[in-house]
C-alpha cells in the first residue's frame, strides 16, 4: 500500500476519519450493543443480558449511542404490559454493518478454531457464504498490495 | 437481517468472534496505530507522534500489538546510527485492513462534511475508488435486508 501519500512526513493524519468514527465506538460494550442491535434486538433488558453488562452500564452506553445518532428509541407494547421504549439502528447505525462483519470475519479467522459460531448467507436462491471484501469501482477485489492512497483532491 | 438465529432466546452470543476480535483491539490506539503501520510507519518514534499518545503509552499498546501477533519486531538501521527496532504486520495483523476501510468510509460518510482527508484507489490502470463491501461467494453484493445468519454447523 502507498501512493500519494508518500512521503508520510509530508502530510499528516489529522482529520482522519478512523479516529472520528472511534470517538463513537470507543468501547468494546458499545460494539457490542450494535452488534446485538443487528440479530434484531430492541428491548434494554435483552441487550444488558445478551452484551453481559450491567444495566447501569447498558443505559449509560445506549444513550451515547442514541445521542450519536447510531440507535433511536422506538417504543413498543406487549400484552398487558405498559408501553416502553426499545432501541433500533437508524440508518446512520446501520451503515456500520461492514465493520462488524470484517471484524467477525477476521475474528473466525485468527481467533476460533472452529472458524466462529455464526455464518453469514445471502439471503435467497443464491445463499453463498457473505464475506467483507474491498473492491473498486470497477469490480475488482482489491489486495493491500494494489491499494492507493492519496490526499482528497490533490 | 434473520435467519436461523431467531429466535433469538435460543442461542446465546457466546463464542462471539467479534468479541474476541475486540479483545485484541479494545482501544482507539490500538486501532490508530495498525492504521500507521498500513500508512506504511515502521519506528517507534513515528508512531508515538503521528498516534498522538506519549512514548509510554505507544510502547505498551505496540507490545500488546506484537503480543496479539498483529505487528512483528523487524531491525533497521539508518546511517550512522545503531541498529533500532521497527514494527511491521504480520500477516494476521494485515488481514485487518477491510476493519479499517470499513471504519474509514464510514467515517467519511457519516463524520466528516468533506467526505474524508484520504481517498483509495485500485492501483494500475483502473485507479476506480475502492470500498468495503458485503459480497457473497457467488459475487452478489449484499445489503442487510438480505443477510441471513445461521449457527455453523446446523
Amino acid at each position: 500500500m502507498t501512493g500519494r501519500l508518500d512521503p508520510r512526513s509530508g502530510w499528516t493524519a489529522s482529520g482522519c476519519t478512523i479516529a472520528k468514527a472511534l470517538d463513537l465506538l470507543s468501547t468494546r460494550s458499545a460494539f457490542l450493543l450494535l452488534r446485538e442491535a443487528f440479530y434484531g434486538t430492541t428491548r434494554f433488558d435483552e441487550f444488558a443480558e445478551r452484551v453481559g453488562i450491567s444495566e447501569p452500564v447498558a443505559a449509560a452506553r445506549l444513550r451515547e449511542l442514541v445521542d450519536h445518532g447510531l440507535l433511536e428509541r422506538e417504543d413498543y407494547r406487549e400484552p398487558g404490559q405498559r408501553t416502553r421504549q426499545g432501541y433500533v439502528l437508524t440508518e446512520k447505525g446501520a451503515e456500520l454493518l461492514p465493520v462488524l462483519v470484517a471484524l467477525m470475519q477476521w475474528g473466525n479467522r485468527w481467533e476460533d478454531e472452529g472458524g466462529g459460531p455464526v455464518e453469514l448467507r445471502h439471503r435467497g436462491r443464491c445463499q453463498q457464504p457473505v464475506t467483507a471484501q474491498l473492491r473498486c469501482a470497477a469490480g475488482h477485489q482489491v489486495d493491500l498490495a494494489h491499494l492507493d492512497l492519496a490526499e482528497r483532491g490533490r
